[in-house]
């Protein structure tokens, strides 16, 4: 997605080796007019396929998934939490995820009646790294013996080796802006 | 908002003394058709009042925020952070928070960019209940040397004091569903 790729390169800052920071318009402060386009073209990249819900995790991949859900008849968007909080009483799938950014260990958890058996779900996060969390919702999606169409990202660092594990488990990635590596601080985008 | 306490009566499901769990359409499940009515409907009750940024808390504040923006011309949303990612090197504005459903004791920060000096900011959460996050949003922005322009609120439990808390500090607050009372199980809307 161009105007993705040009406004990471515009607005966003690579710190240290591998850690690109877009607190600007995604992770912190949020350009709503972006996220409807973004939304769009994830959908649009899964119009292929029929989808019953859209799971995904808190706290980056809410607001993205709620704009793909609009884009493919409003369907069920459902987060997966990463702590249990007191309202969560019923029997959940769990799976831990560790965060690249933050560094800690996540049990992430999603109430069994939302993710019901047999429907097709399509998987939305903001960042594909490591796969960790792209690798504990597919897992539950199993768990659930729902089927995993697909796993759409707005950004991609390539180079962490998630997108491959996750192909490697037969799960198609639509990333759309997929980074191969950083150069002297600048993102090199995959064509 | 007369379709939000009928979802509420139909839907939520009222834990303990005092907790209403609304997982199935807000707080883990997501019902998006409906966020935006409620979006749209939060924005309607502060068309009076010149807007310029909505400030939210993650989780929960964050899609109904992103639907209040897309009705006021879509002015930036900044949300405040519970944990301080690596990705977060720069000056911030910080004030703490004690969750009322999980216990914990949190450190939100903003950005110092992300809340500029003398802008209108509205303030957006899903509930409001002994109010410890909308204090803390109420002095991040006083801090910032910007104006509160209000508190807008999908449910308020407005026996847990937070409501009373905030007009007591000159904040006006709109709530689309305020409950009075949980009584046997059934929560009683305030008029």
């Amino acid at each position: 997605m161009k105007s993705l790729k040009d406004k990471i390169l515009t607005e966003g800052k690579v710190l240290g080796e591998d850690i690109l920071k877009v607190d600007g318009f995604l992770n912190h402060q949020i350009d709503v007019r972006f996220l409807e386009e973004m939304g769009k073209e994830i959908a649009r990249r899964f119009s292929d396929v029929q989808v019953d819900r859209i799971l995904t995790v808190e706290t980056g991949g809410i607001s993205i998934a709620c704009e793909v859900s609009k884009n493919m008849g409003y369907v069920p968007v459902v987060f997966a939490k990463k702590t249990k909080p007191n309202t969560m009483a019923e029997g959940c799938y769990s799976c831990e995820a560790r965060s690249f950014t933050k560094g800690t260990v996540s049990n992430l958890r999603v109430v069994k009646e939302f993710l019901p058996q047999g429907e097709n779900v399509l998987i939305i996060d903001d960042f594909l790294a490591s796969g960790e969390a792209g690798v504990a919702l597919v897992k539950m999606v199993k768990k659930a013996e729902a089927n995993v169409v697909g796993l759409g990202i707005v950004i991609e660092k390539c180079f962490q080796g998630g997108g491959e594990k996750l192909k490697e488990m037969g799960v198609r990635v639509e990333a759309l802006a997929p980074i191969e590596s950083f150069e002297n601080g600048v993102p090199n985008f995959k064509e």
